[in-house]
């Protein structure tokens, strides 16, 4: 991202670029940057050099690794198309820092890029906001990027982390008597969801302003064998587990969180949103039995074991059930 | 990016999940990245974890800091809609590789966000061939990503690359007295843009497959002053340096390059291709006059001097002359 401002000019300007458009209005990308995210980036120590030149660079601790995502979401794809910008930009950072989480990794920055249709001071102002107000609240910069013209609202972000050398926990690490736990909840943002098609008035938060569980993630380091966030459903996500680990599950339904959100539902729809809804940011992991949990705000429950033959079989008062279990699909 | 298998299923799949849209089509994200992205991707030293968790992690050489970019292109506004996905996907990196060479930064790896209509396995090839390709040539590994279906194709790269500590070039270290130089061309990718719009067939490599100054860039760590790529059309670019660096220029249009291609055209038209057409992916530095410039396979020319008097002041057959100097504008 440059900060930079316009080139000094020495004549009437005529553009002629090798883009394929040039579309003309008030704001240059610059001034875009300037106005609306670097004044709210908040320095981390980390950064050596932020928006502003060709790069970002970030001088990282001595014994530490490097742990980077990308995610990108898509107006009606990733977000409905009535999401407030505030709540867009919120979400677009969370997603990514929920990826680092379920790595034991600790954020600290993130490059954004940024495809909206029009320069939007009002838009842009709050989609501003709420990049400050998730990179103030995990202590994080947002060191770089890019903006660009798109007709279809499309944010990419980038997150970069840190763990110890030989720290990150993977989703490969499972291990036949393994407890599965799970941090945080499940269904409740694909329930949100399903009320706001439905035309129902309903508390968006859970679908709009997840919360990524970044000090949980941290606090499983040396503890948890393994490790994935819940984006794309429960028994998806724990099936990455299962075959990256080359193990089975089994999965108790009697022990998923019973937010009051799914109070009203009947068990198979519960049980359909806990296992099938993505979206809600919680974690997934695997221990041994014997293994201390650490003291956390998010509330962490045994909800399986690991166990040797492959596939999650779910169970419920003890006995074997059949159930649809399958996720987003990309494609 | 996962590369795990589809996740064990119980009964019939009927997915409810808290994203907006759920189309089903014959392959999964993670099919997808197993088959054209992650078996094409060469392993680097720097490669702790690559793609197929939730996050990469790298392990950078002691003494190195981090160098990392974000840009993203669309179809229509960066390159044409009949260009091959090869080119496409080459491209995509090239732009990025020459933010990094820009700092003086030595590549390693990149992160692909892909955003497309449909899973056509012809064009996935093709495209998971271009990033192969670009990725051997520069000695990088794609270590993650998403991909995610979307109505119009929008491809974002991060690139990470690693200087020694203290060592990046930035936009704002020109000092008054340094020669300004020109690594690579400038006016090519412009020119080509303007003759396939007319219908005229042209080589279209300068547009398609930029060459990013990775071997050059990193030649000059210690001997530019201040260094940027040429993205957005050498006047503007060089603007950012000038503005950045709080100094003005003196730029000589009878030292720019006469590659062949632009020997058919007038002079003010060569020049406004020059000055204003971006995509060349050259690179524009500053160094001392008695500075020994590296041996590179790149062209390098002076092509003017930095002086206090703020401004770009455009010279030829050394007198000033007046001209439309503006590149291109993101919005």
């Amino acid at each position: 991202m440059s900060n930079s401002s316009n080139t000094p000019k020495t004549s009437t300007p005529k553009a002629i670029t090798s883009k394929t458009d040039t579309p003309k209005t008030a704001l240059s990308e610059f001034s875009l940057i300037e106005r609306y995210f670097k004044q709210s980036s908040t320095r981390h120590t980390h950064t050596v050099l932020g928006i502003g030149d060709d790069c970002a660079v970030s001088d990282l601790p001595s014994g530490s690794e490097l742990v980077s995502c990308m995610d990108t979401l898509i107006i009606g794809r990733h977000f409905l198309p009535d999401t407030s910008p505030h709540a867009i930009a919120y979400k677009s950072v969370a997603v990514n820092l929920s990826d680092l989480s379920a790595m034991g990794a600790t954020p600290y920055a993130i490059l954004l890029g940024l495809s909206l249709p029009s320069a939007d001071e009002c838009w842009l102002s709050q989609f501003g906001r709420g990049i400050h107000d998730i990179c103030r609240e995990f202590n994080i910069e947002l060191i770089g990027g890019d903006t660009t013209k798109s007709e279809l609202l499309t944010i990419s972000i980038t997150a970069l982390g840190t763990v110890p050398k030989g720290r990150a926990i993977t989703r490969s690490g499972a291990k036949i008597g393994d407890t599965i736990y799970l941090g945080g909840d499940v269904g409740l943002a694909s329930v949100a969801l399903g009320q706001c098609r439905q035309g129902i008035d309903c508390d968006k938060s859970a679908m709009n302003y997840p919360k990524p569980q970044v000090a949980l993630g941290q606090a499983l380091r040396g503890i948890a064998h393994s490790m994935i966030d819940v984006s794309d459903g429960l028994a998806q996500d724990l099936g990455h587990i299962l075959s990256q680990s080359g193990v089975g599950a089994k999965l108790y339904l009697d022990t998923l969180p019973k937010h009051p959100t799914l109070t009203p539902l009947s068990q198979q729809q519960r049980w359909q949103h806990q296992l099938n809804g993505g979206d809600d940011y919680a974690l997934v992991f695997t221990a041994p039995k014997t293994a201390v949990l650490p003291i956390s705000d998010t509330p962490i429950i045994a909800i399986g074991e690991i166990v040797a033959t492959q596939g999650l079989q779910l169970f419920y008062q003890n006995s074997p059930i059949d159930l649809p279990t399958q996720g987003w699909q990309h494609f």
